[in-house]
């Protein structure tokens, strides 16, 4: 069986920031969508191969509670898990911690499906076989 | 007792359109975030005069629903409301809908307070003012 | 004959800005590349349209002079100016300049050519049209 | 005599790619940035740093000769030399290389300043130092 989990680390890129000197609230999610599709790579499934096929990874919902700004200069790993949801959907939980001191930065909770060129949801093979393992 | 309301029109710019050819994720918290500044503008509040003064005003939890992906050449309506939640914290209800059809495209609600330069939440005279009227 | 010549307006968004307090250099290429797109528009060619049919438009060179940087709430005005280089080159010549004091912001020049399916250069019959009106 | 010379590797992220499927021509400034500001830092100066002191470092001028794209799962290097131009202004001569086949993909110049609080250009002591070691 498959670990259903991944970690990746990351450093602040300075353009992230804002006039706040802290990174922008939307960047946040840059960095887990990349966290995420590194993973599901780990599991077979390579994003930008599924668009060129015209199945479309997408997200529904996204919940994500801020604890902790990120600066310029910090370094920082976002930890992923995935679980299924129902038979169409599935959930990415998230979260993000600063290397420096452990501190958490941020949760999060993303839940996707994959649609089909007829807009239909239907799960990958590979994330179903993923979820079986 | 001004409205606690706001409506921003915006047009999707082509490099926020990523490989499956809808507009990113996370490009969405930039239209929400800017609509949100915009709103607040009006009830005599600047962002960037408040973090020029060591008042930070900071998100803490964003729940976002992805109805329908906007792609290149759609406008669209930001749609947003303040509610207040606590002493300190207030909360923005906030719509996209795209103007060909009318179709939602996402619903937002994030939730904010203030910093001041010690990090104690206090929300600014504008924002408490705001709710009284 | 059509006039090679567009202007549009916009406002900085606070997203847009860094911890200087001013619009990211990257930043300006975005808008740039917005107002060429929706310059070429007016001459009936679809930016989105032609990647569908895979035909890229794409920069070759792009040559920037940062004047005078934009700050949150500046509105500015971007002005293009399209040119024919060669055969299968053209240039988009342009100017940000900030609306309240009509100071120059960036000149920039941006060099372009169309590749199609196998990766040749070749023009849009749009864009050959343009340069013979 | 400390090296001016800098390389830094990168992994391309999903969210950098637009609608033709290739990395957007503005997020090229990004990474260089970026590698500039890590290099930077082995020299002694910190942008975040830097800005907080209201000594601004800022680009004047940027040529960017786009050669190959990079698209999705791409890694490449940004290698970055520094050189003095004048007594305020120094120049970061740029290239980014696929690592895979080692294609050339950008060449980049960048023309910076830095000014203090008034808008003077001035160059930080460190930048003089490493010209002078």
């Amino acid at each position: 069986m498959s670990e259903l989990n991944h970690v990746l680390e990351f450093l602040v890129r300075d353009y992230e920031c804002d006039m706040q000197g802290v990174v922008n609230n939307a960047v946040y999610q840059n960095y887990l969508e990349h966290a995420r599709h590194e993973f599901i790579k780990t599991l077979g499934i390579d994003f930008a191969e599924m668009a060129r096929q015209k199945i479309n990874l997408v997200v529904v919902r996204a919940e994500l509670d801020y604890k902790q700004p990120l600066v310029s200069g910090d370094r920082f790993r976002v930890a992923t898990r995935l679980e299924k949801i129902s038979p169409v959907r599935y959930g990415f939980i998230q979260e993000i911690q600063r290397l420096a001191d452990g501190a958490l930065v941020l949760q999060g909770k993303i839940i996707g499906t994959a649609l089909n060129e007829k807009g239909r949801p239907r799960l990958p093979k590979e994330i179903r076989d993923a979820f079986d393992r």
